[in-house]
């Protein structure tokens, strides 16, 4: 028995800049472009980051409302996933785009260490986030750092803050959290299966952890992320 | 073939108050004299915090070094273990205490969330507590709440910064981080095997896991906190 396996594409990110890389897609008219070349390529999500015209980071919902636009007009279908990570604001800056009502949206639901500092996720932000998503219709895909993750995303699910079923990503290869680690990988998706059966899951690499996370998770049976 | 139980006793903590239990010691005089009974019963560690005069957490050196005044006096050869832990002030105070050479000193290797607030423990801090305890030689017992936390204490051994053998300590029942979990706990003894051959390992439950804890702990082969 297979199951299709869904393509999820990140465009642009939230830290390389067209220093680092030129074809890195930064106004809303290159991400457009940008995705829909993946999209007629075969990938099903797009995972979405805005930034300001110097390539900075920003949560502007200006920006997000033009790229959902610009996405369903050349990429009719694909499923679009915004970004409330935390590099692009404070807060609940954040979720300033839910009201848009994006298909999905990241939603973290621990803190972690990140190269350089600490990646803050609150617990009052975390259930303000997951209530914002309810409201607005957004299905969270589960970004998770750490093993309590996981767990922490199954007790939300079992109180009803984050209801019906549930898609996880897990997150390797930051430095300071969890590396690229095969035994960690294999016990993320047992964790996953133990504690909320019929979740589906995907996983991301950082850097040179991509094509290796994309392996072991098509291999696998899970989703991954381009 | 068996191998002695280390007891550490954690007295006072940096939560509870003579409000929650009038048997909380809180002045040095009343740690010394708590610590002294555990020492007789067979207690081997003493995980020391300080407290202002009204309850609330301190760091302050002075106090630490009355503590460890009186504890060498009334527990001779008890090895005395400070915490560094950040309930107990900010940044770089938490290891203003170090000079005083402990024997050992709690450290935390990553961040994650606790019930109210995320424990911050950002790389640079964490860096520089772990080079006090090699500049003072004091041995670090690393904090794990969570599995990213034991990589990271591995990395740090193979790249000099936590040098010699590690001791783990796997903290559980935390809210908002790693829950008392049997299949998360036998994962997180593999991975110390795997990771850190040699390394000692103790667990700590907190409030009704603490138990739970303890007994699984025993039985494992590892050491203990109550
Ligand atoms: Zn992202
Ligand atoms: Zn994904
Ligand atoms: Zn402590
Ligand atoms: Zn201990």
């Amino acid at each position: 028995m297979t199951k299709p396996c869904i393509i999820c594409v990140a465009i642009t990110g939230s830290v390389p800049t067209k220093a680092d890389n030129p074809a890195v897609p930064i106004t809303v008219a290159e991400q457009v472009e940008s995705t829909q070349e993946a999209f007629e390529a075969g990938a099903t999500i797009c995972h979405a980051h805005v930034r300001n015209d110097d390539g900075t980071p920003s949560s502007d919902p200006e920006k997000f409302a033009r790229l959902k636009e610009g996405l369903e007009k050349h990429c009719p279908g694909m499923i679009i996933q915004f970004s409330t990570g935390g590099r692009s604001g404070a807060g609940k800056t954040r979720g300033g785009m839910l009201s848009l009502r994006p298909d999905m949206a990241s939603l973290s639901v621990g803190s972690n260490n990140f190269p350089t500092r600490v990646y803050e996720n609150p617990p009052d932000l975390v259930d303000w986030l997951a209530a914002e998503m309810v409201k607005y219709d957004v299905k969270p895909e589960i970004e998770c750092f750490d093993l309590s993750h996981i767990h922490q995303a199954a007790r939300m699910n079992r109180d009803g803050r984050i209801p019906g079923s549930l898609y996880v990503q897990f997150v390797m290869g930051v430095k300071n959290a969890m590396p690229v680690d095969r035994e960690t990988f294999d016990f993320y998706i047992k964790t996953v299966e133990r504690l909320m059966p019929g979740a589906e899951w995907c996983a991301a690499g950082i850097g040179p952890g991509q094509i290796v996370l994309n392996e072991w998770s098509v291999a696998a049976g899970g989703h991954t992320r381009a």
